[in-house]
């Protein structure tokens, strides 16, 4: 079985072609660090008619709607393998057709709607509840001071989120930079969130603690940067790069 | 840039040829379990005279001199790549020559020799000290109600190990084998490590928790079953899998 590594801002993934016949017990043992190649999750590219198609399950072998980070990569991917002749595309995805622009450097993606909704106080921390299909509390605190262990699943689990929310702590940089760290739900600290990113620039840009003109609003995670533009639509930009191609040998154990 | 992945036990490992120039730098890059092929360590397989060569360097970038479960994987890999065309053959590693058998299903390796020495008491456990050119001490009790994280720590850094030690908890569950659980002197706990699972078959049958005499001891640990036998030697059997094949595109970051 055939298959590229690739990451997105470390977020990692093992992609593979519409030949292999996914299943729940070969997404997790795929993942696997140490017995299997080890990803955050698994992505399917195929092009069933005229227009590129990805699907994507995380570690534990459940299907997930979307990746923002998944969604580069698939872009990369599919120019990589001549998927595609052009840069820019429509991908579709579980959550709708998603366009795309891969360049030499980065791959840009549209995400959202994005919506900044109403503000909560939880354990302390003015958190603005934001919208981009899945849901977020945004909060401006230090990152690097933030216990993100013991706040992150305790505004995750708060009764005022009973589907559980994403959470993230930001700082502004300058007037069109912020850094931040995010705590995913059902997940815990990762080094990037491409829907988290753009939770926060849209939250930062909403509470003017960055220019909330500002078409453009760079965006630092542990895992590295990327760029959140608002205008035709909320697009992420960031890298996707290709680590490894692999022939996968593991017989089931 | 072509490499082999593989696993002994759980503990894995980027298996490359004598082509690469590797560097600490390159290693760091290759283990790196988001950004790279992930893994705990690297080996370098080769052949510069008549017999097969083993170099390792662990995932920090520090050149090591020996690991049961990585000359484990170099002896299949050994033999998968046509490097020797014999299931007994001698790999020579930094630690000095060691004596190997591939078969279908598991690869022994000679380990040792192992010497069984005083006793000490710390942190309240009744610690074996064992010699296998590398320091373990050795406590029996319950792998699954021993808090590792921290007592391995504690007696790992012990005033009366002023070069630190393995440490190993074992339960005997039958007259010939044992469960045990690892920590492993500057890494923590892992799924498993070669001169431990000797070090716990010796003490085992030193103090006779095992029969004395056994030729054989199975030792269990999280990352699966090995087997430690006495007689000519003490040898080290259990499986070493290929996981998959890769070539490695990432460029310098």
């Amino acid at each position: 079985m055939r298959f590229t590594k690739m990451h997105g801002l470390g977020n990692d993934f093992v992609v593979v072609g519409p030949e292999v016949a996914m299943s729940p017990e070969l997404v997790t043992r795929l993942c696997d660090r140490r017995f299997g190649v080890g990803a955050d999750g698994v992505l399917a590219v195929s092009k069933p008619g005229d227009r590129v198609r990805m699907e994507y399950w995380n570690a534990d072998g459940s299907e997930a709607e979307m990746c923002g980070n998944g969604l580069r990569c698939v872009a990369r991917h599919a120019v990589d393998s001549g998927l595609v002749d052009t840069e820019a595309f429509v991908v579709d995805t579980p959550a709708g057709p998603k366009r795309v622009i891969v360049r030499a450097d980065a791959v840009s993606v549209e995400l959202g709607p994005v919506r900044v909704e109403s503000s909560v106080v939880i354990e302390g921390f003015d958190l603005m509840r934001v919208d981009v299909g899945n849901p977020h509390a945004v909060a401006l605190a230090d990152p690097e001071r933030v216990d993100l262990a013991v706040s992150g699943p305790a505004i995750e689990h708060d009764p005022l989120f009973p589907n559980g929310t994403n959470v993230e702590f930001f700082k502004p940089v300058s007037d069109t930079a912020v850094t931040m760290r995010v705590w995913e739900r059902g997940v815990g600290e990762t080094l990037a969130c491409g829907t988290g990113m753009v939770a926060v620039a849209a939250a930062a840009r909403a509470s003017g603690h960055v220019n909330p003109d500002a078409r453009e609003v760079s965006v630092t995670v542990p895992g590295g940067m990327a760029s959140v533009s608002f205008g035709d639509g909320v697009w992420l930009t960031g890298p996707a790069l290709t680590v490894f191609e692999g022939v996968w040998l593991s017989e089931p154990s």
